[in-house]
């Protein structure tokens, strides 16, 4: 009952402990989810987002164990980063298919004979001083579990992404008694989703959407195209399920939805009766009333499949009047304009359109209020920290506990870099470490305020102007015309700006001429001046701030 | 009852007709609106979207007047392109608001001496062979008027953004009579607003918000922050009337809040008794309980005062703890993101937030299905044109005109350039007259694949690299050593960026080299060998693909 402990939320974009939640006791660490997001419209060129690992540099002889929640992109998409950042553990474990799509994962980056761990739930492992156990939960994905680190100061229960669902699809409800347990040995914190904490009532069984598919489907004549998250492999069998039932052939349409439906079928967890799955390359042999096809995109997602056909660029697919396309799904936050857009491309082909909104077709995977304070009855935890949302949610999560009688002061509202540290004597928030986002720009990674970032969002507001001049720096003399070159920049075409840049060259000679007469050598100054003149000239003409890049050539 | 008539629906951004409808009689043009639109996130660096309304150039002298149905910027926005690149008409007619704040519009934009005429609902003109005649209507901003146009082969009904407010704020519901009549007189075609076609029911009344705001506001301790529309006028007469009610003062924050209040009142649509308004810079003077201000940003807008304030740089108000901001508006598609992160920052600074999902704090200005179905019901069009939706909603629209019994024949679903032609025979689709959209950018009008915004996205994406060669073009030899630059190219700073800038240079050289050895002397080449290999290079290096400038300079 000695030592002390921290756990440090981290994350990218706002969710608190999103992504990633580092847990350390006297000095050793155990990490659950090693996650990712992606990049916002401002974000221009970025690839992903990292939580900010920055606090594990150097530390990897510290780590004993990485614990991944479930298969999320946003719960495991950072493992190749970290691993190649930070080093490799000791142990990565997860529940099956989250190692599954994890090796598969981890091949594409080249990164072979990791550690990886299949951990059944209920069968804890030591790992140092922790002890590490999955508890089984349902989630959007099957395989998602919480996870109970144990400590000799006492038991944290990271939930992960969590509903309690009543009616699951594969039969297998969260372990409500381990749980009630965890709360009968006294849990000491909970760390809890808080994703819908804005939602009253109970979060939807998703045993309830098969039934609305079918129902859905069965008013269909023509040809069906449904689009879900490709790892909403309970969803995707449900959609097989419902074929089955009405004598459709099913497609798999999309490279993540192929890959994902593989893996659950080699592990048992997703399954199609023979013949019934078709290539997306057959689909136009087949009379239009007897097929489905299963397609990604349902986030309007820029390559997707379902994008692709929406715009008629698919080489299998081709929607025309008569198709139905069913969202098996509903936009995540920040995606509703291209989700729109897709909607809008299909209606415009003449197909069908059918949302959660016209029929009850989506589940979330997040529990809601009640399944929120369920978790804290069941679990009776002596500290709370809620996680995975916004500054909203987070405190929304935090008047939750509170009806449900923990008391105010036992409830840690933080933010990603801020831990929670936890003594003998007591919990309190521990100073900040820091943590903001790591940006992968291409092949490297960045802070946000990387110049390489801030260059591009400079040249995409408003351009570029390059100006090159040659000097005899030994005559001190212009020994060429300037060059002028516009990219970028809002300009009337023609003589127009044929003037304009006539001007401007004369602009850069006086300007150059000017210099050299008070006989400047040091071409960083002669550099320097020549962007003033030129951007002030620039800006008074055309209004606009373009970066002005002089190059000075000395002959 | 003869010659043609042509009615032109244009708007940027996939709503159909939305900006600006050009009704054409035998080569005579009035213009319904000329409205604008915002750019998307990927419209980098572009100000704003214009309707394409390139079919009017060089017909300024047809033109026999344009007609204003509200004050909306998605209505009026784009009046001051329109006079300056086609010319202005011999009439600009609009409601008495609508007038006022055109003209406070044009004046901003040096466009003095106008035509503008307050044009009474119910009193037709006269304008070569049309009538133009406004009738009044309910929407989120006071003087709302639908237009009908008589032509000798009938009238057009062109609707505006309406809803059938039968409690409306200031006491003046829809000219329920007039359009009845114009039913009765037998309309030609209506042209009606398709913007809430997805929503089943009555639209709710305006005046249903100010009882639902007093209830909110009495259950405030603290200070009271308001967010809605500036131009919703009677919404902010609403909370005006509230804060009295309470005995708070009112503090108008935000330029076009104080503006559109000012026009309202001189106009006597707006008022606020002696003393209840004060200054945004004596809100702190007064206790917390005591103030409500009326702010702008209810979208997020980056530059708005309510977004000031979350982010702590608001000029005049610190937001606290104890504050609540009202959120009197809902998102228009698009602006959920930037409303999230700014509700989120006020809840992480730790105000109270409430919004339209809490409370019925706000009502829509368009109608819903019912209303819609009632005006086709009182106008009985021969023909109907949907317009003002994306293609999912003016397929509702027609939908909606079927189930009143309007034959399908009749009902025309068009598209942004696409005319319906209405002769003595009937009516068909005409020819599409190509409309795209206009964007300016900076002082500049353009094309969307205009080559600024084409490149912009280039840089934005990957960023850019310069290459300066200095070549002896007489002796057929490098000059001095390439100059390379880097900008917004994700790369590793250091030792590693150096080689590789290194390296570059050995391949320009030994290209230049290459190249001069051939005895090529035309600067354009060797650009384009220089170019080729080094975008070759970057790729195979970096993984991107920056836009590579060559500047090759002779001496």
């Amino acid at each position: 009952m000695s030592g002390s402990l921290r756990i440090l939320p981290l994350g990218g974009l706002g969710e608190i402990g999103k992504n990633m939640m580092v847990v350390e006791y006297d000095g050793r660490i155990v990490i659950v989810d090693t996650g990712l997001m992606f990049p916002t419209a401002e974000m221009l060129g970025i690839d992903l987002v990292l939580p900010d690992f920055d606090y594990l540099r150097g530390r990897v002889g510290d780590i004993e164990a990485i614990v991944l929640t479930h298969g999320h992109e946003d719960h495991v998409g950072a493992l190749p980063y970290v691993i190649r950042e930070i080093g490799a553990p000791p142990a990565i474990y997860g529940g099956r298919l989250t190692i599954g799509m994890v090796r598969s994962k981890l091949e594409e980056h080249k990164l072979r004979d990791m550690p990886l761990r299949d951990l059944e739930p209920g069968m804890p492992v030591e790992a140092g001083k922790f002890g590490i156990e999955l508890v089984h939960m349902s989630h959007s994905i099957p395989d998602a579990c919480a996870v109970a680190l144990t400590t000799p100061l006492g038991t944290i229960l990271v939930t992960g992404d969590y509903k309690f669902d009543q009616t699951p699809v594969d039969g297998r409800p969260a372990d409500f008694a381990r749980l009630a347990r965890l709360g009968d040995e006294g849990l000491l914190c909970l760390c809890g989703d808080s994703t819908n904490a804005d939602r009253p009532g109970v979060a939807m069984s998703e045993a309830s959407v098969g039934p609305a598919l079918l129902e859905t489907f069965s008013r269909c004549d023509g040809r069906i195209i449904v689009t879900c998250f490709a790892s909403n492999v309970h969803r995707v069998q449900q959609v097989v399920d419902a074929a089955e039932v009405l004598g459709r052939k099913v497609a798999l349409v999309g490279r993540s939805m192929r890959k994902n439906f593989n893996i659950a079928s080699n592990l048992g967890i997703a399954s199609a009766p023979e013949g019934l799955l078709i290539q997306p390359r057959e689909i136009e042999d087949y009379p239009d009333e007897e097929v489905i096809a299963i397609s990604t995109g349902s986030q309007g997602e820029p390559l997707s499949a379902l994008r692709r056909m929406a715009h008629g660029e698919h080489r299998d697919v081709e929607l025309h009047s008569g198709d139905t396309v069913v969202f098996s799904a509903t936009p995540v936050p920040g995606n509703e304009r291209s989700v729109n857009e897709t909607v809008d491309r299909i209606f415009e082909i003449g197909a069908r359109v059918i949302t959660a909104a016209d029929a009850p077709i989506h589940a979330s995977g997040h529990g809601y209020q009640e399944d929120m304070k369920l978790m804290l009855n069941l679990t009776r935890p002596r500290y709370v920290m809620p996680v995975h949302g916004d500054f909203k949610r987070i405190r929304l999560h935090a008047l939750l506990a509170e009806s449900v009688g923990v008391e105010p002061e036992r409830i840690f509202r933080t933010r990603n870099g801020v831990p929670l540290e936890i003594g003998a004597d007591g919990a309190r928030l521990g100073e900040d470490v820091g943590a903001g986002m790591i940006f992968v720009d291409g092949l490297e990674l960045g802070e946000p305020d990387d110049a390489a970032l801030r260059d591009r969002k400079t040249l995409s507001a408003d351009g570029l102007v390059i100006v090159v001049a040659t000097v005899s720096l030994e005559d001190l003399e212009v020994a060429a015309d300037p060059e002028i070159t516009f990219r970028g920049v809002p300009m009337q075409s023609g003589e127009d700006s044929d003037r304009l840049i006539d001007e401007l060259a004369d602009v850069v000679e006086d300007k150059l001429e000017d210099v050299l007469q008070g006989h400047a050598r040091e071409p960083a100054l002669i550099r320097q001046e020549i962007h003033d003149a030129v951007a002030t000239f620039v800006y008074k003409r055309l209004k606009r701030r373009p970066m002005v890049l002089p190059v000075v050539i000395e002959v």
